[in-house]
């Protein structure tokens, strides 16, 4: 199993319609076994160690990586078991929640631009402006005329940061309905898991067809060339990882990263005792 | 060797000089080598992974690694050896620089109190408010009026974030200037290591004594019961690393982190298909 196979597999190309109930949450996309994919993992983290320097040392460009998925899929397991490793001086990540009264008073982009990578970054986004035509939509917390118009305000935005050096990969992590039913009694039933739970995760749930309707629609309309979605199978934690990983390195190494040169005469520097 | 030995070895005793000259930048403290430093440090790290969880889980308190050093101390490294292997979502590092124009129009901490972790986090400062009294006292970047009234500035704003949930860690990095020299002409060598040098390196270290001054100024007056200072011996970055590592491992242990309960009824919560 190539990478480049893996992650052409996930890619949601430009103009293609997600139809997610085509796409199975519990593929494992040829990786043989678990065990497997571990290894595999194992090899994608050190190559990624390797680049995330680079990336540093460069100072140009940036690397953004959005993780969307309905409750339980994931996302913060990715970000443990997927960056994990990496250095945290050039990893910074963050976490969406509710909008705060200051955020509410600025257009729903504010924050996140607030929070957009710096050059030599790699930045992630544990869910991200995509609530806003997500659970914006679904909650009708806005007009529909408002989260309507969002899905162009997005693809500008993410080609602004793109034409700036950030590159931009989004990966929605894709449960069944079925798996996240066993995880939300998983964290009922471990203790040392309560508190990963929150009561409202039932009412959210309950609004499943009309999530992945959202999720459709953001997907199918914000897939650019410049910033891509990946539908990423997540009913298998292995698999997940496996993909996210191997995504983060064939990002960075389409980006030719390279120690820079000095910008001075190294020849003509003495230090003193 | 014991954790509690090493980490006791380092401390700056509060109401005790400094006196750097006195301590050895390339004492061992009694590790006997660099393969046991090793062992010993992947040990913590591995004890810092729970810890690190049981923090994020609690949600209540955030620890603060702060890291001082000369150029070439081992700031970088530091965090890239220790912290790496961290849950990147609970480990949130912030690298001071030079200030910028809308800093520099707020007091000295106000970027600084910007910066602070959130609960649940793990904060490491790459430099910080110290350097409002090290480079602008010996560049004379503002009056010694000024920057004399900063350190009980400093302790009292470092005492207002201890007494909200911030344990506070300070670690200068004790390099001796022999060592600098070699550390600089590395990377003046290495043309892989060129991009981390910059020539106003060489213009800061011949101020050497002065930072050395106003470095036992700070350890001095600012190691407080709420936010002491360490000295950690850096010439050996084998040791350096081990030192850090257990007083993280320490810190959050002394905090008696618990995951905690359920604040709803479990028993009563159904999940429906």
């Amino acid at each position: 199993m190539t990478p480049r196979k893996l992650v052409a597999r996930v890619l949601l190309r430009p103009g293609q319609a997600a139809r997610l109930k085509s796409r199975d949450p519990a593929d494992t996309l040829g990786l043989d076994s678990e065990d497997a994919a571990r290894v595999h993992q194992a090899a994608m983290i050190d190559r990624l160690n390797d680049l995330q320097y680079r990336l540093y040392a460069e100072n140009q460009r940036s690397v953004l990586l959005v993780l969307q998925g309905m409750d339980t899929s994931g996302k913060d397991g990715t970000i443990r078991h997927v960056m994990s490793g990496l250095d945290p001086s050039a990893c910074q990540v963050t976490s969406f929640k509710a909008p705060s009264a200051e955020e509410l008073d600025h257009d729903f982009l504010w924050r996140i631009h607030k929070a957009a990578p710096a050059r030599g970054q790699i930045g992630v986004f544990n869910r991200s402006h995509y609530e806003d035509v997500l659970i914006a939509r679904v909650r009708k917390l806005v007009p529909a005329k408002v989260w309507k118009s969002r899905y162009a305000q997005i693809n500008a935005f993410e080609r602004l940061l793109s034409d700036n050096g950030t590159v931009i990969v989004k990966c929605v992590l894709h449960i069944s309905r079925r798996e996240q039913k066993e995880r939300l009694l998983d964290r009922l039933r471990d203790p040392r898991k309560n508190w990963k739970f929150s009561p409202r995760d039932v009412e959210e749930r309950k609004l499943w067809p009309a999530y992945m309707e959202a999720y459709e629609d953001a997907l199918t309309k914000c897939s650019t060339a410049h910033a891509p979605w990946h539908i990423v199978p997540a009913d298998h934690k292995w698999v997940r990882n496996a993909v996210v990983a191997e995504l983060l390195v064939e990002t960075l190494e389409a980006m030719k990263l390279k120690i820079p040169r000095a910008a001075f005469d190294v020849r003509a520097i003495r230090i003193p005792d």
